[in-house]
């Protein structure tokens, strides 16, 4: 337990894990990994599977670099139901990439493409493809401020787009969406960066899902793509360089080129912690206590905190918040800080303040956090 | 020190910086990485510099990662005498990416690009970037198999191409140029994946150098890029995503989008550990040192091992050679695992056995490999 006394902070806050020099991280992503990981991985770090050599030093053909890789997509598919009808992909890079590959891979270059506007990230990957492809934006949510989600009968209509896509969760905004959208027949596309595995999904759903790695599945450098088989055949035949081709990535089991391998050993490890913890069920319950416990301190807080987010769509992984006077913003994160409560600061696109939590993130760190904000809501309001 | 006595050999193989569990691992790449690095990075790896994280828990825009890369970079251009009129990058992915960034961001559409073709890298470079440019092969030596680089007097005419590309070392066929070509006023583009910091070079005879981590610099996953300033104009206005162009990501210090940062985080202390060590000039002496250990085993063994690269072009750090008996080569690799001198089998695509020997390899690794060399051919001579 910290010693936050001297800064007059007087509340519980838990160790991480009863280790005292390890703080509970609220970043918003490169995010906090689980604390079983780590130590695992620290132990193997120069020594992995009694091979002499570290993961990252053996080749990526080799059979022991192989299993490490078949085991990670087995703990994938198993986690979240993936069927045999959709390939899964680990891609070097990050959502960014992603943001063009769905564009070059499933659409033709005249070929209109539908996207959800609903805040920073989706706004950002609608930039992007608006070069490359003539975009429909079929709801945009910035007049609000990227507060809400609309429900999907006030979109424009999808059809005749090579696909639709959205951003489930809204790392900046706070903003989750409460359903899945319904494509009518075109493939929805989502990136799941900060919620994949805090939820069971129904992967049928999907034409094809990403996340970029660094929020809920390892280090950043890698992310995850699942696609539905038959839209590889979009790529099959296209002018699109084999590597950013899914095509390509798929028939060689994503080794076209040398892949991130201790970033990829490390998502196999966080992939085997979730199974272990119990999967996603266990995942979406703890993301839902989690979060209530942030919402009841700014909610009970009489306007001292105050959540910019409409009730329905708050999010359960990144909780934006402010505080009535702007001035005790820095205060907040030095005393946070203090008491080993780190990474709080919100996006420099809109200020305040950010606790991200994601799977890694024990209860213990989002009860800190709340008993934290409701003494410095005491010492300060 | 190993106990190989058991199968019979009868060799000082050395051990590995004193730790008898850490094997001479000669991997073409992943690669060995120093073992000094290997035990900082494990000692931090739960708690960075007293932060209570990680570092790839930590936000890539937070100041202590702001202070890895700045050092990361200082570091690069201090080893290389890179002079301010060179950005540098650190991108993700590896060299085939950067295969296709080249590409796209030094030659318009139509633009003809030169390619020197010496080997299984240049070639598959060339096969990537003949689907987007016209492509102009001035010299090719598959005819050889790759085991020869003519005088640049024999190459076709470089002139009115965007750029010349070329592959200083190439790690399947084990052929390293002994020159550097002259482009005469055409930018020369290096892919120095094998290569860099294992020599002084003279970086303003280059228009672009470019090298995947995994060999020389650190772990897979990230790759640097040395541009000289003027030719990001060429990316400027052009309609290359940004996710792909030289110009945007010079722009944002390599921060376009979250970086794979724990991989920077490994490559800047590597480069720290090369400083530290005397520099490229030392890398030099030690390369030199290394590889004619296993050159002088090959030649003084009366034909039973046998390189099959021309002695002016013999590579420094990737020995490919054969045995006069190919039913040996089993047994070999068996023995040599055994006596903890790792990965030496030859590339898929040429068979036989290959010795890298990068930066990170001891010159103890050298001796001890030469040492059983000798000691296998007189047992099975």
């Amino acid at each position: 337990m910290r010693k936050p006394k001297a800064l007059g902070i007087n509340v519980v806050i838990e160790a991480s894990h009863g280790v005292t020099d390890r703080v509970f991280n609220f970043s918003s992503g490169p995010a906090m990994l689980p604390h079983e990981v780590m130590v695992e991985a620290q132990a193997e770090f120069m020594n992995y599977a009694g091979s002499g050599m570290s993961v990252m030093e053996i080749s990526h053909r080799s059979d022991l670099f192989a299993s490490i890789a078949r085991h990670a997509e087995a703990d994938l598919r198993e986690l979240l139901g993936i069927e045999d009808s959709y390939a899964v992909l680990f891609l070097s890079g990050g959502a960014t990439l992603q943001f063009l590959m769905v564009a070059l891979n499933l659409a033709r270059e005249s070929e209109a493409v539908a996207y959800a506007c609903t805040g920073y990230w989706s706004a950002k990957a609608i930039s992007q493809i608006a070069k490359i492809r003539p975009v429909r934006v079929v709801v945009n949510t910035e007049a609000n401020g990227y507060t809400d989600v609309p429900a999907q009968s006030e979109w424009l209509e999808v059809k005749d787009a090579a696909y639709l896509h959205y951003t489930p969760n809204e790392t900046i905004g706070g903003v989750e969406f409460p359903y899945v959208p319904d494509g009518r027949g075109v493939p929805i596309i989502a990136d799941m960066s900060s919620t994949i595995l805090s939820a069971p999904i129904d992967v049928s759903r999907f034409g094809l899902i990403y996340a970029g790695a660094q929020k809920n599945l390892g280090p950043a450098g890698l992310s995850v793509v699942i696609i539905r088989r038959d839209l590889l055949d979009r790529s099959k035949h296209s002018q699109v360089p084999r590597i950013l081709n899914y095509h390509d990535h798929a028939a060689s089991g994503s080794m076209l080129n040398t892949p991130p391998t201790f970033n990829w050993y490390m998502m196999g490890k966080v992939l085997s912690w979730v199974r272990r913890q119990g999967g996603v069920e266990t995942m979406a319950e703890l993301a839902k206590n989690r979060s209530r416990l942030i919402y009841e301190a700014i909610d009970n807080s009489s306007g001292f905190y105050k959540s910019p987010v409409a009730h329905a769509v708050r999010s359960r992984t990144n909780i934006p918040f402010l505080i009535f006077d702007e001035q005790l913003y820095p205060i907040f994160l030095n005393e946070a800080a203090q008491a080993g409560l780190t990474q709080l600061k919100g996006h420099r696109s809109v200020g305040g303040l950010r606790a991200s939590l994601y799977n890694a993130m024990p209860l213990a760190g989002a009860r800190s956090l709340a008993n934290f904000m409701c003494d410095f809501q005491r010492r300060h309001g």
